[in-house]
């Protein structure tokens, strides 16, 4: 059913005042469709919808909802209501939930929360952004060595939590040290008298509180984990990390990376979300730094001025040959980037990709020549204008493939972000040291 | 253990011919981890190792290995090895992988393959590329409605399919038609008596076969699925799409996103697999059509050959006025085809976007200038060439980032791909909007 469909129905039963098949038929929608369905309703339907969600309902749409959504709801739901929601949701939800709220709403919020949910709440509050800390959720199975598989689904059974938690259960020791992982599956393929130690998996993939999010996320892509322990410094199981966050997280960080490819500082929000105010002073500095670093391949310019004075024709070349340098450039920038986001490119590779790219340059710098030349023949009948753009081009195209490598590669050798070495700042650097180029050889041929 | 830890182990034990110790060391190493062990230890070592391991683990191990490995193996194996591949492994990993195989291959893996397994691979492989029933595999869990929950966890023993398809149960009609899905969850916190059709949840989100893996992976993200079922025309259950399979796709498509976002052809390998002739061959296109358009703003900066003889100066700002443009261009588009690709805009929103990247434009535009201004001021003194440059700019970036807008969301109002009008094509359009500016202001201004 598209959303649509639903809002006409929702605004139908309640035009209707049907009120006990609106509350059957919304028990039906899909969580996740409730914030594209309240932008579709109109502000004061919004409470009387949500009202007649039952207590179970209520918490899993309530997570669904943006931080915006989830503060002007609870300004308006009783202390009751918000009670019956910290009941029901979990403790990671409800930490980044806090997060993002005004004091006035967390301290209501802590009002109606019991003391060792608070408890847990205030301590995954503590954990630095972007690690498994923040991720991890402190809701998980843990068995025993010397359960049968029998005892294990027993424990499932009373533990009942949500779905993405219990594909995975934990097997723990006295200490809480983690001994290994069984799979859901595994128990239940096993025989009932089986021990959970003779089908645990002991060779555990897991990662420290502090681990960064972006190498978890390429934990759960390389060994397609549904779920990931999270131990602390001795070794003792605090959470786990389920998949759905992993999606999540991977989605954000793709998101980081265009908005760094593009010479804009990473904003929370969605575009529509986010404020002019906001855009602007996220896009500012990197255009001013980039505005300042093009007025030096101004000044080159300038430097040929007599050059220009003698051969204005010259100056209409300038967009081709800086142009195809940034491109060749980005291109080259790009799949290092990417490549070192996924592991398959280390720092290691620099003479590697340097060769790859040397070559692949020549092919296209010759490629791209030729054609140049053709059209310049055809257009000015001039053979030394043509020799010169043609060189100048390739020249061009293989220097900046190389510093489409050297950059970023070297930015991560440094420790700094490959990706903040992208387009923008590759193709300022590029259209320097083209035009330099350009004019060198250019003066150096004419005699100018 | 890291990936050098586990070759040296291999190269250690193999040397001192502790063949026992290595078979029990090699079970225990992850699946995943053995194409870089691979890529690490000598290559007559590969088989060696390849061999020494179990039936299930050989199978494993080799759905994880790259195209190029696998045929390498298939090669070398026996045809009763190759048999116990293909007895193991998943129907959809079988049809990925003929599908990239040369003919003579493909030839040898079917001769050792299963008569109903050969139909199934053959029914796989008619489905078109990047569609729902190419990702799918056709291994699912099918319960009847009837059944009580001690009968379904029967059922799951005896088919003991790998781990991502045991998560959701699917229940079918007699003619195979979906009725509802069941997940493991709800079997193990329910009483043993219970009937599954109590149980299952009949508003099943499912997509049909030929649906493309663009929105199924939107699917996956939104409703944070384990499983998605696919059915043909006829609403009958053929196949089901797992999250490990999703979140290669969602990478694939990342990928292919920033390469199309920086004019190159998406490839199918990693970049150092890929040669270099292909890389060639992959930019040349966009670089060609790019430099072609790139002459246009050539010829505006001829056409006013005597601006520029006049006043030389003028052509030192042309990097600065085109460099601003196209990355203020870059950073809307990136932030609009971003939106666009998460259905976080739509179409609908041309004008509202348009909107804000007026204001977000005039905010910048008027920062850059006032910067801009200062700095000819302090430079050359000459306060008519800062009014112009600030004119100019404040126009160029407005400008910009409205086409930033308009393109991605035109492209995408034609059917094309939106992302083919980021930064390359737009800086270039940018580039002789943001010139012709420049000139018309300079000239009328100073009146050349």
């Amino acid at each position: 059913m598209e959303i649509d469909d639903i809002v006409n129905k929702i605004v139908e039963l309640d035009d209707n005042r049907r009120i006990g098949d609106l509350h059957k038929f919304l028990e039906d929608v899909n969580s996740a469709d409730f914030p594209m369905i309240f932008e579709g309703i109109k502000d004061e339907r919004i409470m009387m919808v949500y009202r007649l969600l039952s207590k179970e309902k209520a918490a899993e749409v309530f997570v669904e909802l943006d931080h915006d959504r989830q503060e002007e709801l609870i300004r308006l739901l009783t202390d009751n209501e918000i009670k019956n929601i910290m009941n029901e949701i979990y403790m990671d939800d409800a930490a980044d939930m806090i997060e993002e709220m005004p004091a006035d709403v967390v301290k209501r919020i802590l009002a109606n929360t019991k003391s060792d949910n608070r408890k847990i709440i205030n301590e995954l509050l503590k954990y630095p952004d972007d690690t498994a800390g923040t991720l991890m959720t402190t809701e998980f199975i843990d068995l025993d060595e010397n359960m049968t598989v029998d005892q294990a689904f027993k424990v499932i059974k009373e533990k009942g939590l949500r779905k993405e938690t219990v594909y995975n259960c934990y097997v723990l020791a006295k200490d809480r040290t983690l001994l290994g992982v069984v799979d859901v599956r595994s128990l239940l393929v096993s025989e009932r008298d089986v021990f959970v130690k003779d089908i645990m998996d002991t060779n555990v993939i897991k990662v420290g509180t502090l681990e960064d999010q972006e190498e978890i996320v390429k934990l759960f892509d390389k060994y397609s984990c549904v779920a990931v322990p999270v131990v602390d410094k001795q070794d003792r199981l605090v959470g786990i990390i389920t998949i759905d966050d992993a999606i999540d997280v991977m989605q954000e960080e793709t998101l980081e990376d265009f908005e760094k490819m593009a010479a804009m500082k990473p904003t929370e929000d969605t575009y529509m979300k986010t404020s002019v105010f906001t855009h602007a002073k996220h896009r500012i500095t990197w255009l001013l730094v980039l505005m300042i670093s093009a007025m030096i391949t101004g000044g080159i310019i300038e430097h040929f001025e007599n050059a220009i004075a003698t051969l204005p024709l010259l100056v209409a070349f300038i967009p081709t040959i800086m142009g195809t340098g940034g491109n060749c450039g980005s291109q080259a920038s790009t799949l290092i980037i990417r490549g070192l986001a996924m592991d398959e490119i280390t720092t290691k590779d620099l003479l590697r990709a340097m060769l790859k790219e040397l070559k692949v340059g020549l092919l296209v710098g010759i490629g791209l020549s030729i054609i140049e030349t053709a059209i310049i023949m055809i257009q000015y009948h001039d053979l030394n204008t043509a020799l010169v753009i043609s060189a100048t081009l390739i020249l061009t195209v293989i220097v900046s493939k190389q510093l489409g490598v050297l950059l970023p590669i070297g930015a991560q050798k440094l420790g700094l972000d490959p990706a903040i070495m992208a387009a923008p700042l590759l193709t300022t650097v590029s259209d320097t040291v083209s035009v330099l180029m350009f004019f060198s050889i250019a003066s150096s041929v004419f005699g100018l």
